[in-house]
């Protein structure tokens, strides 16, 4: 493999237009390659960036000399894309989810490991300072035994509405929790329950609490809404907690440390997820792509196994079928 | 009844000495007596204070003019001692949570109802500016319709290791945010599935997650912990939030805007529930007790009436029930 | 002097409203009278607490059985109503600052040091527990000795514009932070540098920036604006912090525990000062009136004796004339 | 120039250590030789990281091929390596502050410009996501006119025991912000007026406030203290504020938003400055460290003009000797 990653970014929405713009200034990376559906979004990035330009993502997978993708694709067109992209040998950096269900995120798993591919999933929490650090402070030496640990996710209702039926409170925020709690908490869900509501007509749900049970006997609690007015300072909210028989650690991502006041109102801004400084994206997703093509370049293996990742999707699978049946559901593996 | 109103306080413990010290120098408030059966306890607070000192609750209850009693006492033995004192035909302030039981709480009601005794429960937050203006931020023509709610209580584990099995972390912390939620959302409870654990040999639960549904479709998160190290900042965190069609509020608990630094660490101080301030006792519990005082001497209605005090209790026995059976469980009326 | 303090209110603006509710409600005060020169705010303050109209305070002065008077009119126009109700023999509770000048306010105190009457200043910070407990914090034997102590108190431009050239930084809000800094460090400013900007048009200075020394060595720094937009999250921030040789000790007032989301913005409110609960003022407000109102009853020397409340005029005469001629100025005293 | 900068890092202490860690896994980089007069410091580095070890940086200068150096040394001792480097035209990132005079700051300047050497100052801040994006929220367009700004820095008093006599709470800290009020208020400061204390006996000042004018009008606070006891949570604060206008912005670095909770307090850690992810330094010194090494590389213009950097250091002096002399000082530029 050369010495440069040649990376090509499938999907330039939110995410894709981000992982474009870091791919073409790492110092180890050249971004050769942008695909969209959307003709307008590939001519932008493609002049910004001096990438190729595709509509179809397999023409984009043809491309000779292409090391690596990154897919950030609506999640349901995941399966398809992360599949082809296997086949085709690539590094793959495949965006959260890893899949809408826990059968197509094992079909993309099986697609990786039968080809010579090789997959990181999206993980932002794992490069996050505050939850790497909250994962050291929650080691068995430290900690003791898990007791119970809690995640949340809130954002505003604009978002919901936005992102209408192409996605849900459990594939599109959920994941990030469901990881970081069996991550953090060195043990993994085994069964759910959980109630949601959908009132305000976005097509998705507004709001889905669960309680849940680990195989290491620690109970948790995931607490989701998108429901929160437009004017929720900063727009989102995230927190985790863990307490053990020894210690305990805590995050609280409520405060970013900045802030704006005008006649109308204070705000804030995002400085650790993805951060614009000095006219490049820094911060969490910087530092994640910066893995990728460094992990990849080197031949060393990601941080996090795409076999861990796999493991958070069979809990969003359960979370949804318990909180339509509403009766506890034990997680399949 | 007398302009001054009569008052005999019925255990010393720590909520009973506040109370005596607080009525004491309300300027509407005689404290004649005070009981517990603990001799020492009677005798600090009897000079302390000028009342008379009793070892048995039936004796201060026969004590001839006095109006009204606090009843502070662990929650097994509310009955016994609230009966008595209604039988007696005494206004009584009843320390939460009102019974141990919604058995036990149904006949302390029944046996206030055929006397001419007034009862009113001790749920302090009704007193607490952060969640009573919750609770006019949260009416219907402000918030919209409830989509989800959330109420959290935790503290260190030295307060559940000195309490035993004498209370347990629903009757003891609990009440507060099952009343809590049931007043702000302006319904109650009818479902609840809970998980609890208990590894630290406390002689009671470490923690209790669920979710709870509401008869207005909304659903809830019941968040209580009283596992924390000791080292927690203050010593116990509450929040509460509500989230619905039209806006959202919320309480947060956890600064306290008062802190020392040493040496060895960064703490606080209750600056809210029941700060000493000038050498009484002011905050929350004051204007709780005084209303209780000034309402009773005026024959005006307590801020809340014991039948909606009664409506959290249902809620604490199927929470346990739930924990200990794994099964969603409904609230009986 | 009778059992039930008969007081009057002279002033019915934003404080005097305030003032003559909690008198209202008092179990030990009996408000009698209430006055302004705008009848239309005595209407309306007579008409909900029963209370006698008067628009000259000295006819309030001259009605029989008056005990007491809460001052609460423009900081000019305390001079005359105080040197008038100290001549009457009243009781008095002068809303803070004492006088709009050094000379002004050594009238008042030889006025009420000449009759019968007795003085309490409005300093509210010596009953909000955040403030009293830094007090405690910073005892000498557990702070050691100062060695620096800043305070600060900012607010939105919105409320300097109202107040415009009937008031100023220093008066308005300076005193509080200039008595607490003295009243905590146990020791008096000596000197002080000062810097103040006017830039907004608003008829006073937007901010002034202080270093002082104070006489036991201790350098403080003061930090005053009410220059911030109007979207600051509740309107107003005040801090203090005090760092001596063993330990340190800080307050913060960001955060009211307390908040709303709507579409538009997040905003908060006061849970500490004079919140509305449950339809009465509770709060620091109502237990500084209720101290005078008992204190006064009683016969026992207020918190705060005048001749201390008296120390703060001369450090703002100091930090306005340094301000203006830009040189250091000693505190006459 | 090679497609990799090969750098040396010429004193291995707190910041050097880091900068080599950071050098050695830049993909741009190539970490070719440490130096320190510790031997121990340097075996460690060296075997960490592979690359060559000196004790006397005149030794590493002349190292063939070497491109670039970071210098980390002591205050005192920037002067002469920073000219020796410039000298031999080196790309120069050298820790702040620049120097520790305002003479020593121009002769490094002076060297620099006759030779083909580029330098940057090690002003982190200009990397913080909290403080890059104030100072595109203090925008002109944005903020107005500036009225008024604050900058804090405090730490704990064993950082100060720890520094003793080598440097001042002026250079090692007041840099950053002196920097930053620059910047932001895109203005510079032309008089102050300062007072400092010094009890602790720790060989240098405890605390030190000033009050600062710029030159188009404004008016400053600045707040240092590394007099905090050591329990203070996190170990250091900083914030700052700058109110225009038409809008404010502020940074409050107390909140890092990861905690650990164990019997004895509640603490914290760093999250945006250098903290440790996953094996390696990430956060504002990584960015700043790859800024410099990219830029060098591609001959582009380091993000802050030397020049502008040496803006900081006559208002170090000027401040200095306002506190010795208790006068205002005009800043001579």
């Amino acid at each position: 493999m050369s010495r440069t990653l040649k990376v090509g970014v499938i999907g330039l929405g939110f995410f894709g237009a981000r992982h474009a713009r870091v791919h073409a200034v790492h110092p180890s990376a050249e971004l050769v390659a942008v695909c969209d559906q959307d003709p307008a979004a590939v001519e932008q990035l493609s002049s910004l960036t001096g990438a190729q330009g595709f509509g179809d993502f397999r023409d984009l997978l043809a491309m000779p000399g292409l090391d690596a993708v990154s897919i950030c694709l609506p999640d349901r067109l995941h399966e398809d894309a992360a599949i082809a992209a296997a086949e085709a040998g690539k590094a793959i950096l495949l965006e959260k989810p890893l899949a809408h269900s826990a059968e197509a995120a094992r079909r993309i798993v099986a697609a990786v490991e039968r080809s010579d591919a090789r997959l990181m999933v999206g993980h932002i929490l794992r490069f996050d300072p505050r939850y790497v650090q909250a994962f050291h402070a929650a080691a068995p030496e430290r900690l003791g035994t898990p007791i119970h640990l809690r995640a949340r996710r809130h954002a505003v209702r604009s978002t919901a509405r936005r992102l209408g039926d192409r996605s849900s409170i459990l594939f599109y925020m959920g994941v990030h929790d469901v990881d970081a709690m069996q991550w953090i908490a060195r043990s993994r869900v085994a069964r759910v329950y959980a109630q949601k509501r959908e009132v305000l007509g976005n097509g998705n749900e507004d709001a889905l609490y669960a309680v849940v049970n680990f195989e290491n006997g620690a109970i948790g609690c995931i607490d989701y809404s998108w429901a929160w007015p437009d004017g929720l300072m900063n727009g989102f909210r995230s927190s985790f907690e863990i307490v053990g028989t020894r210690a305990a650690t805590y995050v609280d991502c409520a405060d970013q440390g900045f802030y704006v006041v005008d006649d109308s109102a204070t705000s804030g801004g995002d400085t650790h997820l993805w951060p614009e400084i000095n006219g490049r994206i820094a911060g969490d997703l910087a530092d994640e792509i910066g893995h990728f093509v460094e992990a990849t370049l080197q031949g060393r293996p990601y941080l996090q196994h795409h076999r861990e990742a796999l493991d958070a999707i069979p809990v969003l699978d359960a979370l949804a079928e318990s909180a339509k049946s509403g009766r506890t559901v034990d997680v399949l593996r």
